[in-house]
């Protein structure tokens, strides 16, 4: 199948993804008299008199704003807000059909995190979670901050945590296949953008002591100076042993490779330095940085990819839903580390031990019973860690 | 029935009366590369190549953000955007019902004109139309003025059109029963809100000659000091003999009473100074300004009112669902005056003259062959004015 053709024939025909519709009839008078005037005055007072109400009695406890500039669109990068909404709306439909989480694209006019920043806080008292999606790097990590601190619902960058949490749960798999301990393994995160930094950050959350950052100017060391303030962040928290050099060079001797980089940059060669019984999660779209195959040739053991036609898709169907899920069910004022490290527990705990495989580390992504395993765990957590209200 | 306490429970049982549906199946791997990646990628690329694509492969041109600040919340007044919400989700769905349009409501976190147009145009691009709904007069006023000025998508605020339009329609036939001309009688418009305005301004627009505008203050004349600049804005276009005085001053020899104020202030005595034949819209909520049966002992003819157990109610879901579905169906790029006045003559004309008498000047609100047919006018008169651009 032409999927780039057939989705566009798909667009064409239904117009969009999304529908709004009501939950209740309006068919006679009194239907009116109740969901609308002067019945509806009644909740508005209900509401008036308590906040808390708000969830009662109108759909905000289901609603995720999902929240993009535009400027990270898929592999197509800064196309602006009104090309990225085919993205958005499916991203609200997947919401739906996985989880019953109404989700609704807001597609924002603008590439300045002050406006977004203040956009999002107008706009949410509609809502009850904010999920970011498609705004680059680093701008992405200053909304993301600056809205956590501001906004008493959830707010959650799908790119940066949502990838961070599947590629955990694979990588939990993989480490059983290869009978290796996460304390102990060696990992280099190839490309420091939103998905790279964040699953930086939620491995070494996670256990991980080794990890090795690497963008385009090489391995982020302390003191790196030609890189944005995010990077040099990051570097401060990597490299323990503060090495400087290339990919190749980050590479020798290392048990993990994750990439959220650019198609092929992984050879071979380098693959053939890494230590044996090597993880590699290659997830530069459409092409991997290395090919599965190649890599299982020069001796890797367990390949993930971003794509469908290869075994263990990182994809983030696997989280979001199941992780709003959870945490609207509790009011979750956040998605903290904790919830994010049961989330992905849980999209782990999907493939029961006897049947892990080099081949079948993390779940299909269509498999709908994800979803409410996630949100279980995300509840449990959120209560642990405080975040939950109810 | 209670409708207050039926409300509350309808609310309740439903938890909000909204949903975000996928108007496509997300059941297997090649639904989700058409819906989703890597399919989604191609609409993306074809409206970042060409923006009119939008309207051609996402759901914006079928979508009306509903968008209110929560400050003249029905008659409950400034009560918050949270506790607004019931009424715009009761909004969205009639405009689903009624037209097929996928309204969703915004509730916006501040009352600052401003924040409020600015977060309108930041979230536009995902919109078709803006519905402004329960922002306060005079803010509404500038709030609209600033947004149709700015925005390339139709911006109506409907407290103050949508109700214009509907009186005009009743007006319009009511003239017809008493026989008298449009350009030959006198009007009063008692409460220069947003609706009253609106209301003096479209009548304006349509012929009448002679209206007087009232508000708290009394009688609004050029030169009038202790009130809001909107109002000494409506002076100067109305009152054209300049007088000054009270309501009843007003009332004397008018041929028409249009009250968007307060319960119970039109007297008997006042309607009886009226000229003969009269006619009401006395549209405060939930008590008329008079009630219908001491309007009628005193005189009056022809009684309007916003209540659905009196004949001729004034409901705005006459005119809104079918002004967007006109407007969204040639992408206009505004809804103009003359739209308004056609839509006006739309909802009329659902009347046969052989149909019509005192007791029947309005039909049905729920009628649901109404909006079709203001659809129809919209777009004939979005066409002849220009503003139609498809």
């Amino acid at each position: 199948m032409n999927y780039f053709e057939e989705s566009l024939k798909l667009h064409e025909e239904k117009v969009g993804k999304i529908n709004v519709t009501s939950k209740v009839a309006v068919n006679t008078r009194d239907d009116l008299s109740l969901a609308y005037t002067p019945g509806v005055a009644e909740p508005c007072r209900k509401i008036h008199e308590n906040k808390e109400n708000v969830y009662k009695y109108t759909s905000k406890g289901n609603l995720v704003a999902v929240v993009t500039d535009g400027t990270a669109v898929l592999g197509l990068g800064d196309i602006g807000p009104m090309a990225g909404l085919p993205v958005m709306e499916g991203k609200a439909i997947l919401f739906k059909e996985f989880a019953d989480v109404d989700a609704f694209p807001i597609c924002l006019d603008t590439k300045n995190v002050d406006e977004i920043v203040k956009a999002v806080k107008l706009i949410a008292p509609g809502f009850g979670g904010i999920n970011l999606e498609d705004i680059g790097a680093p701008r992405c990590f200053e909304v993301e901050e600056r809205l956590k601190k501001e906004l008493d619902i959830p707010v959650f960058h799908d790119d940066q945590h949502g990838t961070a949490i599947v590629v955990l749960a694979g990588l939990i798999n993989a480490l059983k296949v290869v009978e290796k301990k996460i304390e102990d393994i060696k990992v280099v995160v190839n490309g420091a953008g939103a998905a790279g930094t964040a699953i930086a950050k939620l491995l070494l959350s996670s256990g991980v002591k080794n990890l090795i950052a690497c963008d385009k100017v090489g391995i982020l060391y302390k003191g790196i100076e030609n890189v944005d303030e995010a990077k040099k962040e990051l570097a401060k928290i990597t490299n323990l042993d503060n090495i400087k050099g290339t990919l190749a060079d980050a590479l020798v001797g290392a048990d993990v490779f994750i990439g959220v980089s650019a198609p092929g940059i992984v050879t071979q060669e380098m693959v053939r330095t890494m230590n044996k019984d090597s993880i590699l999660f290659a997830m530069a779209n459409p092409t991997p940085e290395i090919m599965p195959d190649d890599a299982k040739a020069a001796g890797a053991r367990v390949i993930g990819t971003g794509r469908s036609d290869f075994p263990n898709q990182v994809n983030n169907v696997l989280a979001f839903p199941g992780i709003f899920r959870g945490a609207l069910d509790v009011r979750a004022k956040e998605i903290n580390e904790e919830m994010k490290i049961a989330a992905a527990y849980a999209i782990a705990s999907m493939i029961k031990d006897e049947d892990l495989n080099d081949n079948n580390v993390i779940p299909y992504a269509l498999d709908r019973t994800v979803a409410a395993n996630v949100a279980e765990a995300i509840k449990e957590a959120a209560r642990k860690s405080g975040a939950a209200r109810v």
